[in-house]
Formats: structure tokens, sequence, C-alpha cells
């Protein structure tokens, strides 16, 4: 059996236990707060605040306008995005920061099928992949006379016909936490004559992703879950160079073609001449303060590039999820059954354990426990573990109190049956 | 001759006066500036950062994901957006706040098109309309086989045929300060058989607006601007009701389905099924600290209800453009031409002057003399009054100013002719 001193020597030696201190966890531990849904909403980097205020006072307040040129807002979308390449394995200049991942997914798909060879009709993807992905590819089909075939993870491999103009998958399965070999399926989908596109939602900032090495063709990431951006950041969308140079050669518009995205925005000419690179890709005025605290995000992030960055944060939360996965195992009477993949090399940052008929109830009397995971119908307990502020010990502490909530039965009290608008 | 100290006694005597201590204006004070380009970036309210830095250090950090329910962000959209209502002539439930103005024009012209007569071939809008609506407007007549059709603002009326589909109009022109009558141009459109679609841009907390009494269609607006939401801040989106029941019946799509417009964004189904009323208009997660920002901007525009609102806000900003316009005559020898209408009931809440050749260089020296209002290409300069934190002595300042730039021709210097990435 796995004790608590157990894990207190482990984070005792974990390199990256220090990174702790960059976040505000400072009131959850005075709360008894475990927090294991930061694949949801990542924590508050403990000093975002004061570089938020200091954009809203110094840059917005006494800057004004001029702080467009002054305090580098113009430049933000592109310098954010320069940052988030290097954890996705992009170059400077493929990736930029703008709206939200579905909007992107839009901008990416339209791309995806314009790129796509002539006279195939199929985008196919996931059945259980994130819905918005799936709603946006339902009208992208819909627009171009195409199907969208949505299978399960297995039936993947028998998509891969001259029929497919485009796949598109999360890298990382957001109910069950699978994660795809990007560079298998890639090569998979391209054998095909495919088009592969990628959401990395769930796994920039979480898991090593190399998009270059995989030879993706397009991808597009949240900024408020692993990036630690704040609830709603914006999000991101990359493209690689061979197509973003065909566009530039073509002058291809992306169809939500913004004033920001011309090639010389502040000529206001009434003619929309995209521009080159990946700036063709921005739309409107992105929004500065939630830009700022994205920033701040990501910068918290690459911090820890000092005590082994990416690849540390990813040894660590394959430990995490497999000492979440054994102390479940320990305690088999809970009767949960572990959705997640055991193998770490198919598994992203989470773990999610079913439970039949009373997933939402037990969620909610764990979560008034002081452990917040979150509940995914009909049955899925969610866990997500982000290695640069969850402890070894807060994950045993997570699931003694989930041990407790099942022992006890709390769970069936009628007020953990209540549904909350957004769970 | 106006003096400075019958400005001085204007402003002793303005009931908005007080209005002004809401903004961070204080620095702008100690450093001797003048803002006169509201109309591009609204003011810092002064208490704004304090409401942004509660909202990430107890919703966002102590919160962390429950505050989507607790401190009620999955509302913020509709509950800014109903707030909006007040201020443009609209009912509660009728405004959403999402996204950019851009991609919201994107969304209403889609759907303008979709209620517009069959059969109907053209959009038409102003050539000097702001770019971004007609590169989106071209963007949606080529995805629809359509001709986007601009001319000038004396054109319109010969445009209204039965090939016109959508009139699409800014209400007040971002360059001229033309504003046109609401009431006059939608009944005109609607008399053509067409379907008319307004941007609020320069008017939400400018200007008195009655979408619901012009009977216009469909309207979207900026939340930077008037709205003091700050840089970026999202925008909003207007939908006659009539429309949006038609569209509840007939489960119209809009393209950009993300999401969020779900009607059960939380049950996770894999099949798009729209949300009713105008959240139908959601696409994404929005960004929660921009939207913070936004509300105290549009609270900060509703507290001036206590002094007249609206209606007060409109009088003074008549007053302080006739001012500027008068001071700018009695020194004629400026060489300025005014290209802004001189009949109030035709003018926003902004001056635009043309100097033919050296426009840009003028306006880089006035703000070096700290007059900051902007450029224009080919030769506008313009100025923005907010009544809300503009008084009458700084518009007596700034063209004291303006009229030391000129004679003493320090806008010839090198310097100002230099020209930044965003003017």
């Amino acid at each position: 059996m796995i004790t608590r001193d157990d894990c207190v020597q482990r984070d005792a030696a974990d390199p990256l236990a220090a990174m702790r201190d960059q976040f505000a966890m400072g009131q959850a531990d005075r709360d008894g707060l475990i927090y294991l849904d930061g694949n949801s909403l990542g924590a508050l980097p403990k000093h975002a605040t004061i570089h938020v205020m200091r954009v809203m006072e110094e840059e917005w307040g006494r800057g004004l306008i001029r702080s467009w040129n002054t305090a580098g807002w113009i430049d933000l979308p592109q310098r954010i995005g320069d940052k988030i390449a290097t954890l996705i394995g992009a170059a400077a200049g493929e990736v930029i920061v703008a709206d939200s991942t579905s909007i992107n997914m839009f901008k990416a798909l339209t791309a995806a099928i314009a790129v796509a060879s002539p006279g195939r009709t199929r985008i196919v993807s996931e059945r259980t992949n994130f819905p918005t992905d799936l709603y946006i590819a339902d009208t992208i089909a819909r627009e171009h006379g195409m199907e969208l075939a949505l299978v399960d993870e297995r039936e993947i491999g028998a998509q891969l016909d001259d029929r497919l103009a485009v796949l598109m998958l999360t890298h990382v399965n957001y109910r069950t936490g699978l994660m795809h070999s990007m560079r298998e399926v890639t090569r998979a989908a391209h054998q095909a004559g495919a088009i592969m596109v990628w959401d990395l939602a769930h796994s920039a900032g979480a898991v090593p992703v190399d998009l270059q090495d995989a030879g993706a063709d397009f991808a597009v990431g949240c900024g408020y879950k692993y990036l630690n951006g704040g609830p709603g950041a914006p999000a991101f969308i990359w493209v690689h160079p061979n197509h973003l140079a065909r566009m530039d050669r073509d002058g291809w518009r992306q169809p939500l073609s913004g004033w920001l995205g011309h090639a010389q925005p502040f000529a206001f000419t009434p003619e929309y001449l995209p521009a080159n690179g990946i700036r063709r890709f921005v739309c409107g005025t992105p929004p500065v303060l939630s830009l700022a605290a994205l920033e701040f995000g990501v910068d918290t992030v690459l911090s820890a590039n000092k005590v082994g960055g990416i690849n540390a944060i990813r040894y660590k939360s394959i430990a995490l999820t497999e000492l979440f996965m054994t102390l479940v195992d320990e305690r088999a009477a809970l009767g949960f059954t572990i959705v997640t993949p055991r193998q770490s090399e198919t598994r992203g940052s989470q773990v999610s354990i079913a439970h039949a008929g009373d997933g939402y109830a037990i969620m909610q009397a764990l979560i008034a426990r002081g452990v917040i995971g979150d509940f995914r119908a009909p049955d899925i307990l969610r866990f997500g573990f982000t290695p640069l502020y969850t402890r070894f010990a807060d994950v045993w502490d997570a699931v003694d109190r989930l041990s407790q909530v099942m022992t006890s039965e709390e769970w069936k009290e009628p007020r953990f049956s209540i549904r909350a608008a957004v769970t």
C-alpha cells in the first residue's frame, strides 16, 4: 500500500515542486482545497493580477490609444504565438493567438478543405471529440457539400480512404484522456492523401507536442487550460509553413476576413488583401486584457524550462496519473472503472473514472469535500493533473476523500444531485 | 471670440462634469494630456482595475472552475448584453456580447441574407464604411454568389431597388462623423424590401439609438470605444425579436456553431442544436477578464443615468463638437477643412478636419503637444469627444495647441512624419 508519507517524500524530491509557488494556491491550501480541474480552467499564476493591473493602469489608463504602438499591443497575438510555438514543436511566425478555439477551428477546417485534394467528400472525426469541433466541422461540411463522419477511436483506420479530405482529431480526448500518436496518425492520414487537423486543447503545456516532426497540417489550441491564461482566454492556431507559403503565393483568404488580418490594416482600403504568413488568420481587434493574462500564463509554463520544461512536466504528469490510478485500484471496492489508458504513451494528463448512474452526485459530494474535478455526462468523473501545481500528496488526499465519499454514502444526499448550469 | 474662461464656466455648469471623476484622468491631467480619441479607445474607468483584480483573485484564483456558476461567468454575455440594450433601444434578451465586431458582422450578414427576400443579389454599403465591415461583406457576398456594391453616401438612395438584399451601414461614419437617420434609412431600405444591418461602433454610449423604434433588423457594435470596455473589448450583436422568433421556429443555425451557442452546451451531444433566442449567436468560450472590464465600462456609462443619461451625453456631445468647430473656424488661417456635418442631427460625437498632404505629421506634432486625436489616411485629423470625461476647457486648449502647432510650423520637423505601426 502506498502511504501518504510516500507521497510527501516524492514531493520533496520533485524538481518541479517549487513551480507551485508561482500559482495562487495559498487560499486553496487554507481552504483545504485540492484542485484537479486544470484541464478545464488552469489556476491563477500568482503575479498575473499585478501584470494585468499594470497593463490596465499604465498601458490603458496612462498610455491610452498610444499603447497599441508603445506597449506593443499590436504585436501581442504574434508574440504570444511565438512563445506557444516553443511548446508545440512549431517555429516562430507559425502560430498566432486569436479568437476562440471554436472560431480557430472554423478557420483551420476551411483552410484544410482549401488545400485538400479535389473531389474528396469526407471529414472524419471521433464521435467523442469535444463537441465544439464537431459542431464547427458539421457546419463546414454542409457548406462544402461534404459529409462529416463520426466514428469510434478504433474505427479511424478504416476511414482512411480516397474519400477522406480531412481527418480532425483532438490529440488528447477530453473525456477519456486517450492520447493519439500524433506522428503515426498524421502519417496514416497523409498516406491516405488527407489533410490532418489537430486540436491541442488538452495538450499544449501538458504533454510534449511536435507538430513539425509529425508533419501535421493545421492545429488549434486553448489558452485557458494548461496554459493558465484565465477563463475564456484567447486561443491559438498553427499552420504548417508549406501551407502558409502556398497561401501567400495564391493570396488565399480565410472567411473571417477582418481588418487586422489585412496586409495593411491601417491603410483602411475598401478592398480586402490578406496579410502574408500566419497573420492571415487574424480577424478583428483582440481582447488585450485577456491576452495580457494569457501571456503571463504562458510565461509561467515557460519558466519551468529552468527545471526541465515540458519533458519534466510530462514525466511528473505520468507519475501523478499513475499514482491516482494505482490508489483507485487499491480501493477497488469503490466501484469505479478506469476509462483512461493505463499505458502512459497513450494517456494525456488526466484520468477519467466511470461510475454508472451516480457520477454526477459523487462528483458533487467530492467537491463538497474540497476535491475539484468535473463530471462529463453520462458517467465520467474527470480529474486533471497539472504538474506545475499538483502535488503527489494532493493525489493521495483526493483518493482518500473520494473513498470517504463512497464509504459514507454521503453522495446519496439529495443536495448533490441538483445540477448546476455548468458542471 | 470665445475665451478659455467662457469654457471653464460652461464646465462649472455642466451636469455631467462630475462623471469625469469616474475615469482615471488624474495622470492625464498631471501629464498635461488632452484625450480626444475615446472614439478609438475609451478611457479607463478609475475603479475598473479593482474590479478586474477582484475577478482575478476571488473568482479565478479562489473560485476556480466553480466561478462559471457561482460568480455567474456563464451569464456575463447575456447580462452585459441586457445592459447595452438599454443604450440602443433594445429589450433584454435581444443583445448578447461575443467575439469581435468583425465576427459579429459575419454572423449578422449571414443571418440577414438568410431572412432576405429570395432572388435578391446585392449587398450595398458605403465606400467609406469602416473597412472590416466591407471585408466581411465581401466574403459573405462571394460565398452567396452576390454582389457587394460600395457607393458614396449620397448615392445610397439610388441603390434601393428590388435587387437589394441587405443594406449595411455604420450609423456614425468613422471617418467623417456623419450620422445617418436610423429611422429614415431603415424605412427606405424596408420600402425597397431589403434587410437593414447597422454597425453601432461609434454610436453605442455616444448618441441615442433606438433600434426598435427604427424597426432595424440586425446591429453589431463595439465595446472599446464609447462603452469604455478596454482595448479590444468584446463586441455585441442585436437581432430584432421577430427575426429571433422566426429563427427559433426554423431552428436556423449561424455558421459559427460553437458549443456555447448550443441549446444544451453541457449535454456534450455530438449533434449541434442551436440555442433559442439571442444565445444562438454565441460561438466559443468568452474571454471573462475582458468581459469583466467591459461590464465595468458599461456600468460607468449607465451611472450617468442619474444625471440625464444618454440624452445629457448627447446634449453635451453636440455642444463640445460645435465648440470645436467654432474655435477651428475662428482660426481659419490654420488651413483646415471641416469634414464633419455642421448640422447636429447628422453628426456623431466626433469632428474630422482635413489637411491636404500634411495631416499625418500635423497630428503627430499635436500629440507631441499633448493632444491625442488620430489620423485617418489620406488627409483626416479625427477628434472624438466623449462627454463623460471631456471638458469644454479641454476643447479650447486642444484648438489652442493645434494653433500653436500650425503657426510654429513645428509639424514640419522630420520626426513627425515617421509612421508608427498604428496611428
